[in-house]
């Protein structure tokens, strides 16, 4: 079977995605972003294994579900493009997914917290992060997500929620959309940062789930505002 | 009736206004600033919805107090140009208004704290921000001030004050001139970053009542110098 | 008298000494920086009323200790510029005064917690900074050092500091020569930002006094270095 | 006996690291970072007394493991190169030296507290950072390594450990490689800043002695992809 060909401006938002998301510090060397094939369900479109502040069209790369590439390349892939494949096979409904170690939600991680919506722009936190330590599944490893087996778990863990934290090591944010999931992993990183100051301040109010709810509806209809301000910083892409 | 065409300057200066909170870090995508018709009081000028720091001249947009634009457009206003509206129908002295969810303003509205002054620079704080929750008023909400319903119960919570700190959200201050609202949204925001370190220290003495006075007086013959600099920071608008 | 015009290269090193201040995060569109003449100890020079960020030579003026401007000027003064001649006054050590409201140190000022040397770049702070409450003189005030009077109770403060806190406001450095003032201001600002930290870990332990000493002489040394890299950062100054 | 002269293209990695240590906030005008010279192994590369963000290939200046300069030079030397060739001496495995003031890792040393792995791009602190007081082994001092004695006491302290918390001064990490040194000097200062703030959320799991060694092996396999990213900021380096 011949894959179809991505669409070239697929491909260009999925480069200026992972450009942004290092322009507003939710990834730095390490970290990566996906989008699902929008004909093939069972493909998804990945950088080889480049810093995502340095990728570029020639970078993307169509693996299939167990992680073997399906277009061609001679680069080496991420370490842990499982995180994208088994999230994509156990989630029908997500199209995007971004992988990253982005600071203020490591604590949490590390802690065994949930992240939960300290405003609005958090909505889709809706009532808390879930929770993902490799160790109850795999005893002691690298903490990477390096094979289908790990995958699974983590995509376990995620459940039904739009995040989960990944003990000592990063976290996990998936979305409908390549605009969505960047806008959710940088509202997630502002967010922990928030709900981090408001802890040691006195006992926080947080969204309802109904409020998380309403709010990340509405959250959806004005991504393209901010859309449009990350990507004119970023300039030219090749 | 016709409405006079507003001051080249004044929508110039707005659009400054627009630019240096994005660039000072008090909005990011989101937030608006608006300010009051000089000679139509029940008008005010605002950006259609756009991030602040891509505003141009081009955007701003006359909008009655029900938030109804007099002025010719083609483009999406803020679902939230009611909290505008509604403090200049509510607080006749008020001249120009900044929405926005800078980011150290948020854990205090999260926990129900007050902003403080807690120096000089914030003396228009005086004796505490206003606290709004729309929960109190609305129910479960997405927490937006979508109506102008919502947006008097936020003026009715802002009374006298120059800053309310809306629950879940962000905060909304008001003040006398472009020039002195983003002023006083620049320091809303430092004095909170200070104000939460502080209170992880000790016992925080903050300004009385009198100092915040005197030091807002005082304040307001300084602002240019501060203008200056933030303006000149921008470069060319257009 | 006709007074001796200032080198201009003691004018020059003023000028990159404001820039420098603004760079590195201690001023923002407020604070000023002096130096006493070389040759009338009763003289200093400081810029008019201008954010320290876009000082140029022509703004610096030349001011006797009483505030009163000695050499041609037609610009407006610092408000606070009592600061600098009262300290020349009563410290004849004193060569170069900076007053700032650097963001870490005000925390310390409202709590009444003294800087302690948590680290050797910070040996000058010895056994710890000064305290000062304009309250304790002159009752509710706008805060500011706007009399000769007021300028000297904070000296008195200062007594052989060479960094004063002012609560609710402030702080005050000084130093032997415009560079050595500069890294003194930088680095009182990065010790309050880690002694705030450190005081969240644990019982901290600081430069003893001897150690605090050594450190200073072997950090004036050593401040060419730093000096040249910040001065570097600046570009062109007209 | 005549030294070989170093591979320029080792001279312009350290170079790079000089700059990126720098640009990713390790460094401000003092730190340093050296690498043994590979054909002489009682020999060092270490830049003259310069801030690391302005080193140039000709500022780079070989050493005898005693701190005297081997090739031609005419600058200063740092007053503290006795850390690196005590190290290099103690340490025979190492191949590269970051000495820094790093600033989160500061209050760590001020408490006593080691860093631990909070996340796997830590992986390289295994059980824990070691730490140093100069005080137990010189009494009262101005802090700074200045002797070959004094490195000697450094070293020991250091132990098999990959990095060394030095009281009231700085932090020492040490590598296989200058890529890897840079690598662990910057995630050294990452892993502070999120571990204190862990701290200040609840009970942290730290990476376990097993996870860590795997994730340390792991990182080591994947360092290039940061490299590029931190090298690709730089520009031109003369």
């Amino acid at each position: 079977m011949k894959l179809p060909p991505p669409d070239p401006q697929l491909v260009e938002q999925l480069v200026y995605a992972n450009r942004i998301l290092y322009d507003q510090g939710v990834v730095d060397g390490l970290g990566h972003v996906s989008v699902r094939h929008p004909e093939v369900p069972g493909v998804y479109l990945l950088s080889c294994n480049r810093a995502p502040g340095l990728v570029r069209r020639a970078d993307i790369v169509c693996y299939d579900l167990d992680g073997n590439a399906v277009s061609e390349t001679t680069e080496r892939p991420y370490l842990e493009r499982f995180i994208h494949g088994e999230i994509y096979r156990a989630r029908p409904d997500v199209v995007a997914v971004v992988h990253s170690h982005s600071p203020s939600v490591i604590p949490f991680g590390a802690v065994r917290q949930p992240l939960r919506p300290i405003f609005h722009m958090a909505g889709c936190l809706g009532t808390g992060s879930a929770h993902f330590d490799i160790r109850d599944s795999a005893g002691d490893t690298d903490m990477l997500i390096r094979s289908p087996e790990l995958g699974r778990s983590l995509a376990d863990s995620l459940g039904a929620c739009s995040c989960v934290l990944m003990r000592g090591h990063g976290s996990t944010t998936v979305g409908q959309s390549i605009e969505q999931v960047v806008y959710r992993a940088i509202y997630a990183e502002v967010n922990a940062k928030l709900q981090l100051a408001a802890l040691g301040l006195g006992e926080v109010t947080y969204l309802n789930e109904q409020e998380a709810a309403l709010a990340a509806a509405t959250n959806d209809g004005q991504i393209a505002r901010s859309w449009n301000l990350w990507r004119g910083r970023i300039g030219s892409i090749d």
